[in-house]
């Protein structure tokens, strides 16, 4: 018999479930197991006298172990949840579990060590679910407009657009080093006239920084695309995707997030608030009493991101804000300037920053000249090449979609959002 | 005014349009651009005496620039290429080339140092095409199932499956590894109950080999499923989207790719031919007089690959073939042995091995001795552990999609499919 999924269960048709078994509860007259599959959970109902066979099979077992039961569903006013239960005929032992290692009340370290345990709950199973839904529709969003997705190569030859924070690598006799971002091949997709491009891949930051925030590797969901006017046109499909993905979220996990998360899906309305960060500080002061420190002057800080997500709400009524007009000092070298303002934005999403979007400077003599000012010498010699031979015009934007699903879900930290977190003192399991 | 694609252009309508010039002929009378975006090509032609600052602006540049015109298509007779032309009332430069530093004739090595200008031309940009249908088709195809996508570390505690062919990196102040597939995290995956997953994602292999085949950095296209009665299940499955990428590529390229490449996309009818190894040994001698090598016996090699490849069309009139029954000897310690031959396959097309399928093994017990059988011992520890608290039988599958679109296309080398191409020689750009 074919197995189907708990949610699929019809009133008394026969039919064959599979799962793990995440209680089992031996009574004097029954045996109760719940058994959870991806789809849900349901209470297997044995009664001991009848079914010996089987009371010998599940005694030897205990919670965790993965059983097939063939049987019935009946519906049962007994049955506290769901008001359901399952008649077994039989049961399979297809895997049986040791004792469980990882108590519910464990702290994350502890759940990070067995985290295909952790994951098993259907609180983790959601998120991923939601991410799935999120960064699917996302991508069906770019497909539709005949954006190329591409795969760009994360071993390269220079330590990349910083200098700093990044893995070398031990490349047969030569060091290589893991790209922090697909920048500059973005970039040169568009100087390959591919126009429309995104990407989905990790992406690597050698930071010594042990925060909830932080992780040495993550997944980016990188876009790019030519011939734009300026950069408001990236703002434009930023929006656009989001809220695609938003609204494919909510049809889908909508009251499953609200119920399990305690967190309403929000569709923004189009166009979200665009703010200069000058007019940013002054209603920060304003309003909250915020001075931006002086380091931090022409640029934002976490404490900012946290009270200007506060001002949009207040203001707008809207969980996202542009924020743009930031200091040249504080931005890549090669995001364009108009009289010396780079041309680019934040995005800021309930209170942290999720993205950085801009027009980039595609003319050679400028970009060469802004990578000088900020120090940059070989490293960026191979990139400064693609804008030699003609460049269309072009600009994009990266999303971590790990922070994006944390936000979205109020998670307090992305080791709860990544599959397998990767930290300074976390490379296992 | 805003741009619109050479392929919308309408008959007699003012609009604008902007690309490559791929070519400039100045004559007597007349200059003649060819300009081409994304979407296709088209003539440009000015009259000298009519478009005096036009004329001095496209004297100054060179084909390889980035250029606006705004103008109107008119249908000619005179023009052999679609028998219509762009008449322009005025250009603006985008961007201005330098001479073009790459031949038409240039050989690979070449056209790799500067892929950005390789990727320019109809030829190239269709690859990237196509292979974005096909990948995203067969993500669709498992969406429209419930799979989860993952994103898994790359980053890893210890050398993995093989213990060689490892990247090493320097992960703070201890080494770290690059993954060579996600295979263990896959497995992981269906230890959490997530049932049903895939990854598309990069996978480094450390291999010291100059050959059209490997790379060493590539991109996988990962699949995992649980509660699978055997392997035939997992066969199926990937019949099933290698049909959905195959059909959508010939609806969407077909014709193209026929008209570029020579190459017919032939949607496949399932299910496919499948054929244990010592039939195919019998088959291949037979027919071919073929004998594999003695330290090939249990499995197969190049020859032998494109032997079966023949095989298949000349016996079924397919262009795939599964073939299962391997030796243990010659497969992964982690695939399901039954009577000691591994539950797996290669999957053969167009004579070349796309695809390694097994159902794994799930019972901790036989899994360790396993692992032991091949001396694999600390390294493969974190792994085992995976399997002690319960893990439903489960099975899957990779496909590398570069070798993939190099099979469609009917390419010579991974180094014409692989936006960048990375290779024990080959770290730029």
């Amino acid at each position: 018999m074919m197995r189907i999924l708990i949610k699929d269960l019809k009133e008394n048709e026969e039919a064959k479930i599979s799962g793990f078994a995440e209680t089992i509860r031996n009574t004097k007259y029954m045996i109760f197991v719940v058994l959870r599959d991806l789809s849900g959970e349901i209470q297997v109902s044995i009664d001991k006298k009848t079914m010996e066979s089987m009371v010998q099979d599940l005694e030897k077992i205990i919670a965790g172990s993965v059983l097939s039961f063939t049987g019935k569903m009946v519906k049962s006013e007994y049955v506290k949840q769901g008001g359901k239960e399952f008649i077994p005929e039989s049961v399979e032992v297809l895997s049986s579990s040791d004792a469980l290692p990882l108590e519910e009340t464990a702290n994350i370290d502890t759940r990070m060590d067995y985290r295909w345990l952790d994951l098993r709950s259907k609180k983790n199973t959601l998120i991923f679910k939601v991410q799935t839904a999120l960064v699917n529709a996302m991508r069906e969003c770019l497909i539709k407009k005949d954006f190329i997705e591409i795969h760009t190569p994360k071993l390269i030859a220079t330590a990349s657009e910083s200098g700093s924070e990044v893995f070398e690598v031990k490349y047969f006799d030569r060091p290589a080093y893991l790209a922090q971002s697909p920048q500059f091949y973005k970039q040169m997709a568009m100087a390959s006239g591919f126009e429309r491009i995104f990407e989905v891949a990790p992406a690597f930051r050698a930071e010594n920084s042990n925060t909830n925030r932080h992780t040495t590797e993550f997944t980016s969901f990188d876009v790019e695309i030519s011939y734009i006017k300026d950069y408001t046109e990236v703002m434009d499909l930023e929006e656009e995707i989001l809220v695609a993905g938003l609204t494919k979220v909510k049809e889908l996990y909508g009251e499953e997030i609200k119920e399990v998360f305690g967190k309403e899906v929000i569709v923004p309305k189009r166009p979200f608030p665009r703010l200069k960060l000058a007019d940013l500080y002054q209603e920060l002061a304003k309003n909250y009493d915020y001075q931006i420190p002086d380091y931090d002057i022409g640029d934002m800080n976490a404490e900012a991101e946290n009270l200007t997500g506060k001002y949009a709400i207040d203001k707008y009524g809207h969980e996202f804000i542009f924020i743009t007009d930031f200091a040249k000092t504080k931005r890549a070298f090669y995001h364009m300037r108009k009289n010396d303002i780079p041309e680019g934005y934040d995005l800021i999403w309930r209170g942290t920053e999720i993205t950085t979007g801009a027009q980039r400077e595609h003319r050679y003599q400028i970009l060469k000249k802004q990578a000088e000012e900020k120090g940059l010498g070989k490293d960026v010699e191979f990139y400064l090449e693609f804008f030699k031979y003609g460049c269309p015009p072009h600009g994009g934007f990266a999303i971590g979609i790990d922070r994006l699903t944390m936000l979205l879900l109020g998670l307090p930290s992305l080791k709860e959002t990544m599959f397998l977190f990767r930290g300074p003192n976390r490379l296992t399991p």
